[in-house]
């Protein structure tokens, strides 16, 4: 069997142009380089099988995922993905999944210019932990804890696909269009060209991972303010739009796994960023307002949502 | 039972100075700054129950020793402590456990003031990773690579004792001071008082994770030369030295988990050194010499010594 360093150049030493790396994978630590003026943004996700993906992922995807979810992380604080470490437990050294795991990652590192710089392998029950660097500049930062009175909340994306995935692999639901939906659970993509434009712009933003009422909640509460969505404005995909109302509905307000971010924009900027997101054919969607005369989440029917507390599986 | 928020709020917000944090806990990342004219070091390590330390170990042990593999990993680098993330997985949340982890990884963290900004906690079998952040000078950086022909090899502490202490409770060993053995297992201590001299003087350093040899033979082949050592400096503790001869020197040269500083001094640069180090009350000993007509590791009396290739167990 090959050692653990062994089983690091083999698998996950590839090569990558260096972005102020002065060392990478081989000594004690990763040697980086900060540009002056921007400040470090780290995040760090553990993806668990049978947790955070059902256990007959495929090793690609799930290198995939493991690097997306923090991928997503970092756009949602309005940062450019830097470098990586991954703290890799597998319970056997099978080359086929390395190979499918080590490509899926590698695929999604290069797309999004971010580089392995270290890593451990260990041996136990199937784990991934990734903690990702990037940089921004200070007066880009999105933080969640500044949204204001009037602002408008916006949505990248559609949501619920991925929860109505894991729904059909689960048995759950039977869907048109489920592969469509299995897809957008296994293979999330962060998103960061949306955040380089959204930044410029936003007041407040998060990624939503625990679903759309749950994560709203934690922009409002850390702000101190309340909202009122329109639930006829909740963006839904082809797939979700062949369900009944009220369950597509179900999904996209507490379906987690979207990675879709969720951010607030100035009334005043309103204007100027719908015509910056025509412009960058960008998808997002107005869905609600941020009302200091609420406390929690109201629809614009009045009714009040209450997050139910997704909990993956 | 408390949520994952609830979780980190109880268990692992405790305040420390800040140094250099804009945002720590609490948003989708952390935020850090970097002054200008240092780099930035990043290692990681995983702790897995069973693996890197036996079952029964209390958790405050586990708190402690999780932080300072990572903690040596800086110090063998020459770079001082800043910021770390936490990725804990655990089977089940039980406070107590909880509480004794904390306390023991929150009295390192504040004794080597080093600031936690970020974590994640998910269930499964028990597993620790996490990820260091330190700051260096580039000319004070101590890489693997950089040993040469003539410098002495130097170690900090005395070696072999964690391997013993591991055999004591694996009943394999019976030994006088074997709570000592123990106490070195269970509590490394990462040497980042001698690494702020060592940095200094040294051409080339590393920590001692997988054994003397097996480590020196890292250097070696990482610095294209070979080494000779001698067997009779090789410091033992008490407890060690209270074993036959060859019997000690197993666990010294194959032993892991010692965390110890292994590093090389330029001849010239010898006396300098030593006189800091009794200067300093650091404690340092001499035990063999980089020599470029050697490959890999020969004893004085020549006696050919080969990493037996120590498995943690």
């Amino acid at each position: 069997l090959p050692s653990e360093f062994d089983l690091i150049e083999r698998y996950f030493n590839w090569q990558q142009p260096a972005k102020g790396v002065a060392q990478g994978v081989g000594d004690d630590a990763a040697i980086l380089n900060i540009p002056n003026n921007q400040q470090l943004v780290v995040t760090t996700d553990t993806l668990i099988s049978g947790v955070h993906f059902p256990e007959q992922t495929p090793a690609h995807a799930i290198g995939h995922k493991s690097l997306a979810v923090n991928l997503s992380d970092l756009a949602a604080m309005g940062a450019d993905p830097a470098w990586f470490t991954l703290a890799l437990t597998l319970p056997e050294q099978n080359p086929q999944w390395l190979n499918e795991f080590s490509a899926g990652l590698r695929s999604l590192a290069e797309k999004a210019n971010i580089q392995l710089v270290g890593g451990d392998t260990t041996k136990g029950a199937l784990s991934i932990s990734i903690t990702a660097m990037g940089l921004a500049t200070a007066q880009n930062i999105l933080l969640r804890s500044t949204a204001k009175d009037g602002d408008l909340i916006y949505v990248t994306g559609t949501l619920g696909d991925a929860a109505a995935g894991l729904a059909v692999i689960q048995n759950k639901l039977r869907l048109n269009h489920a592969e469509y939906c299995i897809e957008r659970l296994n293979y999330p993509q962060s998103r960061h060209h949306e955040s380089s434009y959204i930044r410029q712009y936003a007041t407040a933003c998060l990624d939503i991972s625990d679903g759309l009422l749950a994560d709203l909640n934690h922009i409002l509460k850390a702000s101190g303010v309340g909202a009122c969505l329109d639930l006829d404005s909740i963006p839904l995909s082809p797939a979700l739009s062949s369900l009944q109302k009220e369950q597509a509905l179900q999904y996209a307000l507490n379906g987690g796994d979207d990675y879709e971010l969720l951010f607030t924009i100035p009334a005043d900027q309103q204007q100027a960023f719908e015509q910056e997101v025509s412009r960058r054919v960008l998808v997002c969607h107005a869905i609600g307002k941020i009302d200091e005369s609420f406390s929690g989440i109201t629809s614009s029917q009045g009714r009040v949502l209450v997050p139910q507390g997704y909990l993956h599986f």
